[in-house]
């Protein structure tokens, strides 16, 4: 089971976790006769950085990053993914900090770069002997990178790009690693060449020299203290003419002459545009799978605390009932535990995806990785939550990770892309099939929306168990939801274009059906990757209990859909069936719930106190005294 | 507005938050043209707690705590209720470090206690010269106090009452104070007199001397670090036989002669019980009116900051649009502002049964506290995560307050009784007055179920806009959920036990219906106390705003609770005509927005940067070099 969850580099991730066991660098310390490791957060800010760059220090020093940026093919990504999996279930800090460095740094030089920046910076960038950051963000404007407002000309005479922040609102902002290591840094700006706008373009400036001195004409300010993350020495920037010499345009998209003449084999700035941020998918990427490990941790600590935690006895003289006993109990964490395991194979199809990607799926890829990343981590926090809350007053405590996680965690909700703004483009891509499919008269193709053109599916009026359990309805009412949601969403949207709205401003004023359809894209996708993991199971009691936990994603999501009832793909009677058949799938699942949780191949370690004998350490004889 | 909303002791409340305003210890920092006052939370968990303690060295100064437990009358008490919501609008350390000595401690005196112990105690715990806590949880016994292991018996030749903890699990843990500062504590323990066992009773344990030494017999360890709150020193207690003055158990409901003898004028232990923890409402008034002030706080700055930062444009060359000005993002907040002012009503009309109790209204009281404090402090969690996604990666800064308030308010929804198991109390509760009603064949009296005796509503099949805004049709449907689900529930809980489950079991198993019961009978109660407060405003301008607040806090009701379409209240075509009107609402609450932020009273001091001029307060001119 940990193989098919995990996917794949299973031995890279147990050195790895063992590396970091063996370190004092990683705060190991004794619980109930156990040794659990986890980052001292009762610290500063600038305590926490410290600590932040001591651990990076010691993994590269292990050879953990070799050939992150320099090793070639599918597999050295996929390693890449796996041993970044592994930090992040140490500490949320140490991966972004590396993700930054690595993933957004690393990866602009890569797929914005051309070989002459390669040879200069991949080699010692992998060797963090120069440290980047990636200054997209600006304080006025995130999500909508369009919109930046740093300007960069082109001085011929000199051979130079000269950077400006022209305005306050046009600081760069958020930027990982800028307010105290990072010595480059990308700038996202506004290229204009002989008062031509040609859009927004990435470069390459020195922000520190090699003693950490911040260079001339760049002013550099700290973010402050933030809720999670405080291992991150988030940084914003200011550019006064700061000039760069011409070969720093990343140029694989465009590129400008030494005289000054602008070239671009991409005409429309818009597609110049996507052509830019299509490669930084990986970052989403990342997110998307690290908050399923997450949300693994979480359920692992509180599923085992629930396992030998008891309140409340049915009867007097009786024994207390153990939580995961209580029906409610099992309502608030088996279906999340389903979910989890159906996104963990999201997750793996989304890296496949990713690493075998061509021309040809980019779209697929960015579409794919905007709804994940979107409803992965939405579900994080909601798992995280509950968890906590399930684990009592125990959650509150930093050790016991579950609850501290949250702040860690939470800011993957807006990052690399607002999840709501993800999830409009969902359904805007959607739509867009939609509309070029109805316009050239031919069948879907793409998306995997091509189950549209089959007839539409019938749910039958009486769903009894097996019904309800096979794949063949969990399927067809998931297709159906997607169908209809599509098919309301585009005639809304044309029926407000023919009422005089723009089309844009039709689109925002259909939110609702638009993040109706997001999710039914999602979590049709996400059934289809788990009937297709379940797919290479051979018969037997592993199969059996997959099989429960895919019917439990699907039913849970029926349940907690109210488009089912609202839009009429379920009838209330369906309805009640479906609830029925969770809260039995509760019970049938119950007797897995510690196999399972072991099943995510969490070193201990990694846990903590209360997922064991939280009695023997919470002893007297624990207090260090 | 401010009035209506605030509800009492504005002059107080005014008075503190200047004295706040005014000293260096509230941390006043300027941002942007304005100076802004939090704590400091880039801090260790011990010089947060020391901060506390000096916070509340001048406050006591200033005579904020005077007549806080010598005071007499309902004006005392809402005089203290108001400092103490302005204390927690500050920092929720300082609200729960104060509110565990003067509630918890102070409370248990008052209540528990009978005039020896007011004549020796309460002034000295006034004036902070004795610091009391409040022993209760343990280790193994959380929400089920009734299960707690410590164990006091009495020796007769002595006069005294020896206390210990039997096993690890019984430490007292999570007790306020403990860890650094109390010097006493109420102790909650079974009380064993001559081999009987006379249930959990209260008594008063010195910890600490006046020197701060811990005293003979006591061990003392501290919690921990952990997501907020670290203001607090909460703390685990160990006692070893110790030995009191039999004087020291809290005698109002029992008493122990000094040869030994058990009196009590209530026999049976389980109403014995009860009446020990009646008067502890208090603790679960404060949480319940306290989430709704920082639901306040967050929803004052993730709409001003929606109403000055913009994102996108819908056409080339226009400005972008302002956030608020989305309906997807009208949608995010202002059906939470309209909940929010909904729940403000009904954390007054909480305050003012409390004020008012009487021994006959103590049930009452008891069921309505636990499903507000449920029902609030859940609502907070989940107002304070969407504003802080709402206000992006500004949420994440701690110095923008919305983000960190989730760390130090996430407690709520465990402490003092789990949500959960408040919400099935309360269904409990109701089941027993529905069986009650049944036996003696007459009407329904109490709990506000009276409206049972009428005929039951009829919902139009045509929802017309004045009919949703009506109060007529949203009193009857969420009546009409009320009592349909209340039948419901008592037919399946007697289905159940007719099946041959007990009682306990029947009801625990029919969890899915005593949660949507709780939440009917709490939505149904905070509209009629929104309805209460509106009928004491004359018409005109503030009215109309009160009514389209109420309509849309009716609907979005609807709107969530999947109850009203799974169980046939609403049609599909009804709930589609919800949506519209939500929709609608939206847009009809917008201009007033701003207006009713403001009305909340909140200082600007109180808000942060990102609810005024953010870019001026993150400009480099304000960087401290």
């Amino acid at each position: 089971m940990r193989k098919l969850m995990d996917g794949h580099n299973f031995q890279d991730r147990d050195w790895l976790f063992g590396l970091m066991i063996q370190s004092k660098l990683f705060c190991p310390k004794r619980a109930g006769g156990r040794v659990f490791i986890s980052p001292d957060y009762n610290q500063t800010m600038e305590q926490q950085r410290e600590m932040t760059m001591k651990r990076i220090a010691y993994l590269l020093d292990r050879g953990v990053f070799d050939g992150w940026l320099t090793g070639k093919g599918a597999e050295a990504e996929m390693r890449k993914f796996a041993l970044h999996e592994v930090i992040g279930m140490y500490d949320h800090s140490l991966a972004v900090k590396l993700g930054v460095h690595y993933y957004l740094w690393g990866g602009a030089i890569q797929f914005f770069g051309t070989k002459r920046h390669h040879d200069k910076w991949l080699r010692d960038t992998e060797a963090y002997m120069i440290k980047g950051c990636f200054a997209m963000s600006e304080l006025g404007h995130g999500s909508n990178v369009r919109g930046i407002e740093t300007v960069t000309t082109y001085d011929a005479n000199t051979g130079e790009f000269v950077i400006n922040t022209p305005c306050e609102s046009a600081q760069k902002y958020w930027i990982g690693g800028a307010a105290n290591h990072a010595t480059h840094t990308i700038v996202f700006s506004q290229l204009n060449i002989n008062g031509n706008k040609q859009g927004v373009h990435a470069f390459i400036a020195q922000i520190r020299d090699a003693d950490g001195n911040i260079c001339p004409n760049i002013r550099v300010a700290d973010c402050g203290h933030k809720i999670g993350l405080n291992g991150v020495d988030n940084g914003r920037i200011w550019f006064d003419n700061v000039r760069i010499p011409r070969e720093n345009l990343l140029n694989s998209v465009a590129d400008v002459l030494p005289d000054g003449q602008y070239l671009s084999a991409i005409k429309d700035p818009d597609q110049r545009f996507a052509a830019f941020l299509a490669p930084l998918t990986s970052g989403r990427v990342t997110i998307a799978v690290s908050a399923v490990y997450s949300s693994k941790i979480s359920l692992a600590i509180a599923i085992r605390y629930s396992l030998t935690r008891r309140a409340f006895s049915l009867a007097p003289n009786e024994p207390e009932v153990l939580l995961l006993d209580y029906p409610s109990h099992q309502r608030r964490l088996l279906p999340l535990l389903a979910k989890t395991c159906a996104m963990s194979f999201a997750g793996n199809y989304l890296k496949m995806i990713y690493v075998k990607r061509t021309p040809q799926s980019n779209k697929m890829i960015h579409v794919v990785s905007s709804a994940f990343k979107a409803t992965l981590t939405w579900h994080n926090m909601r798992t995280l939550q509950e968890c906590r809350e399930a684990c009592g007053g125990q959650g509150v405590k930093t050790e016991n990770r579950v609850g501290h996680m949250k702040s860690e965690y939470d800011v993957q909700s807006t990052f690399e892309g607002d999840n709501n703004v993800l999830m409009q483009q969902v359904s805007k891509a959607l739509l867009g099939e939609y509309i070029a499919a109805k316009k050239r008269k031919a069948p879907f193709k793409g998306l995997g929306l091509e189950h549209m053109n089959e007839s539409c599916p019938v749910i039958p009026s009486q769903l009894t168990s097996s019904t309800l359990q096979s794949s063949r309805f969990q399927t067809d009412v998931f297709c159906l939801r997607e169908r209809d949601l599509l098919n309301r969403f585009a005639i809304e949207v044309s029926q407000r274009q023919a009422q005089g709205e723009s089309k844009e401003y039709a689109f925002i004023l259909s939110y609702q059906l638009a993040e109706d359809l997001g999710r039914a894209f999602s979590d049709r996708l996400i059934l289809q990757t788990f009937l297709e993991a379940e797919a290479t199971v051979s018969d037997g009691p592993m199969k059996n209990v997959l099989g429960l936990l895919r019917s439990m994603y699907a039913l849970i999501s029926l349940e907690e859909d109210p488009a089912f009832l609202r839009y009429g793909y379920l009838s209330t009677e369906n309805a009640a069936a479906v609830r029925k058949e969770v809260t039995k799938l509760c019970g049938e699942l119950r007797p897995h719930a510690l196999a399972l949780v072991s099943s995510f191949g969490i070193p201990d370690a990694f846990l903590s106190p209360i997922a064991f004998d939280w009695i023997d350490a919470n002893s007297w004889s624990s207090v260090q005294h």
